[in-house]
């Protein structure tokens, strides 16, 4: 990683202890638990993630003057929400992957049940920590309707849906397709992650939202890229999936020139979408340089 | 069913009506869906259950001067939620079911990713809708809070791990064990019910807190019955599993006659809980007699 993103690097890793910290918390004080068992899976599942989602609510927060302890329980959500669906789109039924982020992943670990209750957990918990954000009622509303939305059928699951119809199709998808396909997929929760802090301070997320969208696309593209040129030891998860599926990628479909071309002028556009926030904006613009170099 | 508890029938149905009503139009409005078939399984899946929950909260509701539309949100988020869990458990690595409410469950119709990305949809949606409920901001909160608390790792999922735990468990379970298992699985979400209408007006739910957790007790030991006496035309799904499996239940830890006089006293628990409510809660307590006398 280039010296001039440094801070950006420590920012992530900040984020991302923090969202685990605040899991960590959240599960320990919460007495009552019915399953050891399950909390258990809850907090392997969510660890060992880059913090990329939560870093995104803590940078947004900050840009409109939320500190980090105050946007904590919203990173910690989307880490959540992020984890759950893993978790689910890993089981056997699914994309039925061994491994994620270097270790087995949970219903290898553990069992398929415990995988999609694990997941459903994960899934609850992400709503009780943001109804508890501290901000006023209004912007926790406005969080957890947003976020609601863009992990249900017109986002993210909806994404996966094609996503799998897609592996039985006859026909591969278009450029359009997949872009619609990944912009629910990977796309909303990104972009709630960068409009959390405008919500909760009751200001317009525009302005993040163009800056999610682009980052994004960048983020699947860059993806589709590692599939093709990765190291398995390094992504934590298996390569050259897609490619030996016959899947439609941005790569099959622009070529990996077409492809870097393509992040590279998403990057563009999402650090142009920052403009409003001048100087203070500068670690989002790593963000978005750093998916696309980043080696898993 | 006894004529004096026909004002009962209709209250039922009509809130299974107003919460189905509620989830066709905002699935139908909602546009941008991804992917149709898993509006479609939404649909299917929502489909067919008795409304209890969606009645326990209009009533609830309309116990503290909040009207069936205002309502209505929450009534149709609580069926949404159950309908999640009924196909997550149903899966064949879960409780491997092929019939519920008697129609192929959602994996048999269409298959397994289906089910679970249903699950997972109605799950968000159950939120999104909850967040919309007409009520101050801080009841909407308190709503959606214990929603996720009730549906998460301390209640009902927890609940389910444990059901799923005592299967492979080398000694059946206590009575103690399976009132907590049950308090999760079943009772939470029936708790949050009763409770979702004090909460929208920022009053005590304890009184109805103290009914729900008799009721929710009484249903789970009429279940037990049902597996027992039931008839597989009339409950929609196979009766004998739980013997068959020589799982603890009710039934088998106090007896059948055992179990039918705990069910009656539950019920005269939940009745007397009402007692603040005077005449206004004649319905809730005709619900209670109509979980230990139902036939499905």
């Amino acid at each position: 990683m280039p010296d001039a993103d440094r801070p950006f690097a420590e920012a992530l890793s900040d984020a991302r202890d923090l969202a685990a910290r605040t899991i960590d918390q959240h599960l320990d004080t919460k007495a009552g638990d019915l399953s050891a068992e399950i909390t258990a899976a809850m907090r392997y599942a969510t660890g060992g993630g880059k913090g990329l989602r939560a870093f995104l609510v803590l940078e947004g927060a900050r840009l409109h003057g939320i500190n980090a302890a105050d946007a904590a329980p919203a990173a910690a959500a989307i880490e959540c929400l992020h984890a759950y669906s893993l978790v689910h789109d890993d089981l056997p039924c699914m994309d039925d992957d061994d491994m994620r982020r270097g270790q087995p992943t949970v219903h290898r670990k553990w069992d398929e049940a415990t995988a999609v209750l694990t997941g459903d957990a994960l899934h609850s918990l992400a709503f009780e920590l943001v109804a508890r954000s501290r901000c006023p009622a209004e912007g926790r509303l406005a969080l957890v309707a947003s976020l609601a939305r863009a992990a249900g059928v017109a986002g993210m699951v909806g994404g996966q849906a094609m996503d799998i119809a897609a592996e039985s199709a006859e026909t591969p998808l278009t450029l359009d397709q997949i872009t619609r396909l990944q912009a629910g997929k990977t796309g909303a929760l990104i972009g709630w992650s960068a409009m959390a802090g405008p919500r909760m301070a009751g200001a317009d997320p525009s302005a993040l939202g163009r800056y999610a969208e682009s980052l994004g696309l960048a983020f699947q593209i860059a993806d589709d890229i590692l599939d093709v040129e990765g190291d398995a030891d390094r992504t934590g998860k298996a390569v050259g999936k897609d490619a030996a599926a016959g899947k439609a990628t941005f790569v099959s479909l622009m070529g990996l020139d077409g492809a870097k071309q393509r992040a590279r002028d998403l990057v563009t556009a999402a650090c142009d979408a920052l403009s409003p926030y001048g100087e203070g904006a500068e670690s989002l613009k790593a963000a978005a340089r750093f998916v696309i170099s980043r080696d898993s």
